[in-house]
């Protein structure tokens, strides 16, 4: 199993900006804290940041042919981007919309999201736990669709 | 550590109702694997479920005496109830909205929640394991707003 | 063959309520006027009013196991209650929607009906007749689908 | 008394078009099913289709002069059509809104009726039956009209 | 002259819930208040509190029996309860809508009111002051229309 | 110069429809007065009412070759009617819209019309004399315009 | 017979501003063009202009005490003055509504306009002509009023 | 303790303008009872009216000046004016929007205030009595605010 | 293989009407020139224009029986009529929408199309030239389903 | 070169109203401020405020026969007043909108302007100063115009 | 002449997402099929595609040195990017905007298109065939405007 | 002082795109000019240019740690890019809107400016001299906070 975890513009800055909304844990600390978690659960893992929604797309079409999974926090492209929306939905793996804050509870151009209507499921609120948080449902998910069709695995 | 579950209406029909969207796990079934999960983290925990908005508010107030924090899955009332929304916000405890489903992936009445504003945190869309992720997610904060300020606990 | 009745908040003031809008006849005549005519073509019948959206929802849960068809009048409910919407939606038995004034000829926060993506028919402004002809229309619905499926009769 | 049925764009279809939206009942097949139970209620009954709103309003200002109800199914222009919401309003006869499907659970821009407004009652969703359930009403109504008002009669 | 007073959900928790916004003044202590001063007025008043539209409903359609004037807190529901506004609407009593706060003055949602509609006065802003000036208001009211149509009082 | 009166659905019912709103006098009337005044004035004048949208295109692009100026009373498809419209703009004939009531202070469907922006003027709410005030109206402009470029004239 | 014309903010630069949407003519040609056909009809006839929405509703209130009829172009306070259109409403004189340019013909915010409501009639477009056929109109309608009620001229 | 009493456009038609809605008692008997109760309550009070928003805006910024707390009765400029709610908000005195009748019983243009979100409170719908009320609510304010800060007083 | 180009309000104007945006092409060359093209290309062809709604649905109901593709210019209708809509969808044909000039540059009330949800395909800016592109596409469209499904061609 | 700056309702509390938004400059200092700069840059300068749309609208027309560009601060009439844009456009004089705060940074009823498609140029946000930078780029501008075109300087 | 064709987000995976709605033919196919029709055609062509709205902006600027006209298929891009709209807009090249799918005919998120007021033309719904006919299409207008102003070509 | 100048999408085609909205002017010119006058008031400064929103993004983080204020002109992504908006607020450096035309006199999808609310000011409609008018004024700002906070300055 392995998972590829993204996210979008300006989280790069996360521990940095807006500490009252968005915590003081870096990016990096989170993904640090992700592979440890994802190695104990022996499932590789991978994450990685950009600020171009491009990237974005780019990086989900090469999910499609190595990744079972994607944990994706598209950061203000979340409510603007059709692109990549359009990327999520054409690679057709299980993905998890995730946002460190509660976006709903912000301003009101962030409570509309392009992706929840092709992601299965999302983590919001939980601060920089919502990634672990995700990253959990991910994997419960995969595995109880693993089951539900073993030949899948093969 | 005491939280308090609350699932709004038709929730009760859940693993009955449309499996294609809900699954097939009853809200029993739910409760009690909350309740197992709970007791293996030393919590104590209580699952209700009603259709009247106005029993809703009567357990919200109730929990700001006698619990922690809340899971709550407003169901139908999460898109239409101001009153549910002041209930939450009223009794100022960490709730986490919870659905089964991914509400704003399915019809556009279903994309605006009043009670996003007042929840801290979000779950959604993992179906029947929602509660789970979100009862991890719960415990977690509780437990780090308790070690950051323990005069709180005591 | 077995039909419930449902009316929803104030319903019980039929007859003393706006005249000019919902006529003289009271809920009760209406309900024994709908008795008798079930009476004569043989059918069971049941009606209740309840001016709670959530026994209207338990009612609904109830019909899913002891009736074959729904009669619902959901009152103001109509136009703001997904909680009665999703009960309906998720007991999936035939039902009309009714009313006794014409609301889409009234004001227009009467004109949009969350009820209606959820029944299969719909009689509206033919006063405390529209109960009747309701009754008439199900019934002969339930007949044709017992017709085309009579295995689900047995 | 004396019934006119009109029918509107592509009515004619009924039968050939989207049948599992519409039934396979032919248009014909219902207007004589309706001239059938006019004759048995003893009542004159005259039932028309036309493809052009100036014909719909054209029938109705004749109606004005020789008829004491109106069945009235305007398909695709009764979300559109002010002209013969006007034609309807001016004949100030009782007139039923029949349609054979359940407009408010179909597309958006089916929700609204002009027709609404300047009509009684609506009858909708019970498929071809929708018409005759229409004209039992509209008997009804008609008669208890002439009861209240018996110098109308004379 | 009997007057009611009635407040919808979370009114309960007055003093308690955002003392920012609603001071600490109690329910209760408001309702011994508006007692006493009824009491110098020589008025019989009755003062209830509900989480349930639904019981609010019952109430409003037992006080077109029983009282002259309704004194109405909607809470929440103001905004969102088509059945509350028909059940003021048919019990045709002279109604004040009361607010602790000053809705207009708070976010969005709350700017819009379907009790206004068929409340004739409306105070709100004054705190827990609000219900009292509504009392005073009300009581003149009623007065003069008991002068100017004394037959009324008989 | 050769002036052309264009009369939309339902107003050949002028007179005995809504007389509270459109008066009594009949549009056979309006016509006769409107060809004596034209006669008096030395214009040649012709008028004509449908019901159809397409037959006032025809007559409307049969009016760019014979006649001068236009009077334009859509009725109903004033404000549903882009073909109209266009049929007015692609003739590029002096046009004024008419109106025996004013529609802005009617229904909100009626306050936007698609004929104003390619009439060059508007009358509306004088009743039966709308129609001689524009007439007078639109005389005066044709004289002056010919006054202007004499040329077009010859 | 006494009508007051009254012309609101930036008229008096007609003649001089955007020529092509309002023509050379100034405001004192027009006012004296009207007072001119005015004593030809016999008729007492006065004209102002002010910039201020204040003066407008001082002037509307003084001419309920002393004139007959109203002749109103409210310039861009048409759009945007409820203080104007309740000025109209109160004085409950026979009031036309009278454009130079044709309002819904130019930028979406002149579409709207409040004084329609309450401006029994509307001439616009027909350049400084405008004003005269709205007096020929307002007077024609006078003398209609007159006749229909003569006790109201004694 | 000194109010000031404004009203604006129109309001010095009170007592002539649709008595239905706004009863036949004028603004000068309006201003003498407040003059009188607030003689009994040893208040200063000053009371005033004009049609122009720029007075009133004079006004506000003259009340910063010289007064404690203004009623203030926008007229139709309620619904528009920004100019006069900037002015309410930069004076910062407790202020109370006041209404002869219920606004947002009214028109739809009626149903928002932008005074609203700068008056602490407000009173509408009691007719001529509505003054008087929001009076005593305002003094009340004044007396609670002056026992909680009496420095303020000093 | 046998194509219907259909043509709907102001279309026979082409060529003479608003040369800037139509070009001067007459809608007569434009029949001539399709004609030719079908001809080498082997394929029944026809061409009709009209101004009437209801004709075009006639013509719709008929290319059912008759024709195998459809290319269909709605003019004006294109944004406002849903019985042609329901016309196109009902005869399940192939069918390009096809427009001289690019309605989504052009007026917003042209950016809407009824019409898209329902045909295949849509061509639209090319001037004349957009029916003899559609024709190509329609041609190789119909070419290609037979390929696919050669028994559909038996 | 003379230069006209004018600003509107409540602009002369500028320094004494919500400082944390505007400041603590006077608006009296504001005007020397600009005297002096305009003094040094040799231009003739005034500078006025008033509380009245009114009196704006005199002074923008007086501004067209007697300077040669404009500042104008609307204050609260930006977002309301198409009198006052209208003033502007009627004047064709170089206009430059100025505000202290940054409108589109507060409240959405400040994000619309109604100058801003009459004015220039825009200048906002920079506290008093934004006067001064607007006066600077209006000279700049009026330089450069008298460049271009010397002729209209002569 | 020389022709650039251009494809936006996503389109890299034609042929793998969605077949349903895109079809099986990949971008690859589809470029080497432009390119024999451009060479067939004595066209030079080039074809090229990027996630990157940032590079769609630099490749149209280079076209416009150095192409005769555009095809541009923005994908997710045509209805969220005004930057490529200013980019093609910028160039004032002949530009086709080409889709695969009818976007109309989909999500309402893909119902407006910013590029289409800035692309003379569009061509949507034949699937692959869609970039042939619109290069077949641009040709042809090239080739007309380069008869209608040679000295254009040289 | 450290001041970075940023130009977003198309910005480069400056003096080349649109004469008439943007002046001939180029951008490396404009670079140039604002190099001169930084280097006059003793001011470090740096300028550059993209079409890649997420460069500007990158740009920006980079701003924070090097620079001590932003010049942001975000061409078409000022109206689209929440991702861009996001980068300004996080870096939390006075910076200020540029645009060289006044986007508000455009198309209405220009109006709206996601930048404003996190830039404390706005120079627009200058042509290229916005930028140095809002280099200046950004100096001032720079220079008065700079004397207000002096510590920041050590």
């Amino acid at each position: 199993m392995k998972i590829l975890c993204l996210s979008g513009p300006n989280l790069q800055l996360l521990g940095t900006r807006n500490p009252a909304v968005y915590g003081t844990t870096t990016l990096d600390e989170i993904h640090r804290d992700l592979a440890e978690r994802a190695s104990l659960l022996g499932i590789d893992f991978e994450a990685r940041q950009t600020n171009h929604e491009g990237v974005l797309c780019d990086w989900l079409a090469e999910a499609r042919l190595f990744f079972d999974g994607v944990l994706l926090n598209g950061g203000g492209l979340t409510h603007t981007s059709i692109a990549l929306r359009d990327a999520v939905e054409a690679i057709a793996l299980p993905t998890v919309e995730v946002h460190v804050s509660n976006p709903e509870a912000r301003e009101p151009f962030r409570h509309h999201s392009y992706l929840s209507a092709v992601c299965f499921a999302k983590v919001a609120g939980f601060g920089p736990s919502s990634y672990r948080i995700a990253l959990d449902g991910l994997v419960s998910h995969l595995q109880r669709s693993a089951l539900a069709s073993p030949e899948r695995e093969a």
